[in-house]
């Protein structure tokens, strides 16, 4: 039977700004950690490293990746025309001059087999409905001997939150619906070394970690409750869930409230939970 | 209305080779390195730096924490005077001498008020029926102006693993109903700075974060599979879920044979989330 052709089908609609706010949050150090003392050895025997960026979204890991390797670059790719126009414009403010951005499709890239010394994915895999054809075109473009595939997908059930608001719970169950009726993974951070077995890794190519995210201080309440307020009040994620019946306005309303209860609460907090692989072709 | 007195209910029947098994694996590096920063800082400014390990269980943290600070001591306590020999032995095998053992009661430190520069505390909060007099006992003993509470506690709700066998999901269901009726706290990782804040800590002198275990190499496997098919087949946890009609024997058996499966699938993993909190006093 032949297969359709893979699609990218659950996160498109979610590129509005809400969603841009928590993403432009995140760096190299906050998410990329688990990859860093291999990129910095890299970086050392090799001094014009080349990493390519899959699904850089706005950009700002990209952007801190690049900075971290001054002597190398950066090639940064998504398949949004319009986000990576935010990306590049949020790359020159940074200052970092050693990356380039480039519209590309995670199944087909743009590049001759092993381009690069490093190609990473953050949150990319978990929203494609072939993560194993994904891992074969980011090894394909991989160079042998050396080369060095890392990414990291959550684990959308790991959520780890105080106080325990109903609305709270309300907005998990819908995110999580929300997600796999999109056709998304809501458990890509578990799968992360199957997929990468599945696609031709040997086990002992593979090492494998968990990380987390977890917001608690007031200025980590400020970005996660305002971002969590405004995807309850508009964006792509809301309007999916309502035509799809999962969730109703009031509902959303509840859970908006809720998100801003759990922001205005000193002891609350919130963790999440990431598989991070590390494949070494 | 007079409060009973707190009790540690759920935790000292679980002491038998497979726990115990799980529990040597522990170190400084896999089970407290968020506290290893501060610890180094505070071992160079206070060489004869003093470090109180409660419920130390077998003790294998502590002992790698003594290596840490060679010119600083270690003591460790643990309700248990059969796990205390236990963790004596591994430390003389280890030929760690920094430390010392003691029997005590975490509701009743036998110290005086500010003895410690750093009182740590692993897995054992989520098993005591009043964390939050635990908090402020073990403030008690920490030295004022500079001095340092670090804990670590799962969120036992949080298992991420691959592959999702039936067999799993009933034995985490398991360990969480066990764990409720037992009078435990299953989300305990999640409400470190509620309990410290209950217990008259200020939110400035929180730092918070989560860890991870994650196990998926031939070896992790070995020792997590062990540990967890002994667990089904016998051990206080098993005990106590039958007493309490909250699984069969059939049911075990089952579950055995899940974790026997996981430990034999060459891409499987298994990821868990703690809770950890530094109190600077």
């Amino acid at each position: 039977m032949a297969n359709p052709p893979p699609q990218h089908n659950s996160y498109l609609p979610l590129y509005t700004p809400p969603q841009v706010a928590h993403h432009e949050w995140r760096t190299a150090s906050n998410s990329a950690a688990y990859l860093l003392p291999s990129l910095s050895a890299l970086a050392t025997s090799t001094p014009n490293l080349r990493l390519l960026d899959v699904g850089c979204g706005s950009g700002t890991i990209s952007t801190s990746l690049a900075a971290l390797i001054p002597s190398g670059s950066v090639t940064a790719t998504d398949i949004s025309p319009e986000i990576l126009a935010r990306a590049k414009d949020l790359a020159a403010k940074a200052g970092v001059a050693n990356i380039s951005f480039q519209e590309a499709d995670i199944y087909a890239l743009p590049f001759e087999d092993g381009t690069f010394d490093v190609v990473h994915a953050s949150m990319v895999l978990s929203h494609v409905d072939d993560p194993v054809q994904a891992y074969r075109e980011m090894l394909r473009v991989t160079r042998p001997n050396g080369g060095l595939v890392a990414n990291r997908e959550s684990d959308l059930r790991m959520w780890s939150y105080y106080p325990p608001l109903p609305g709270l719970r309300r907005a998990h169950e819908v995110l999580l619906a929300t997600t796999r009726e999109g056709g998304g993974n809501v458990d890509a951070g578990a799968k992360l070394v199957a997929w990468a077995m599945e696609a031709g890794v040997g086990k002992e190519a593979i090492e494998v970690s968990m990380g987390t995210w977890m917001y608690s201080s007031v200025e980590e309440r400020r970005m996660w409750g305002d971002t969590m307020v405004e995807r309850c009040r508009r964006g792509g994620g809301r309007e999916k869930a309502l035509e799809m019946g999962i969730a109703t306005e009031a509902d959303f309303e509840s859970m908006a409230e809720a998100w801003a209860e759990w922001q205005a609460a000193e002891d609350a907090c919130h963790g999440m939970m990431h598989g991070e692989i590390l494949i070494r072709k």
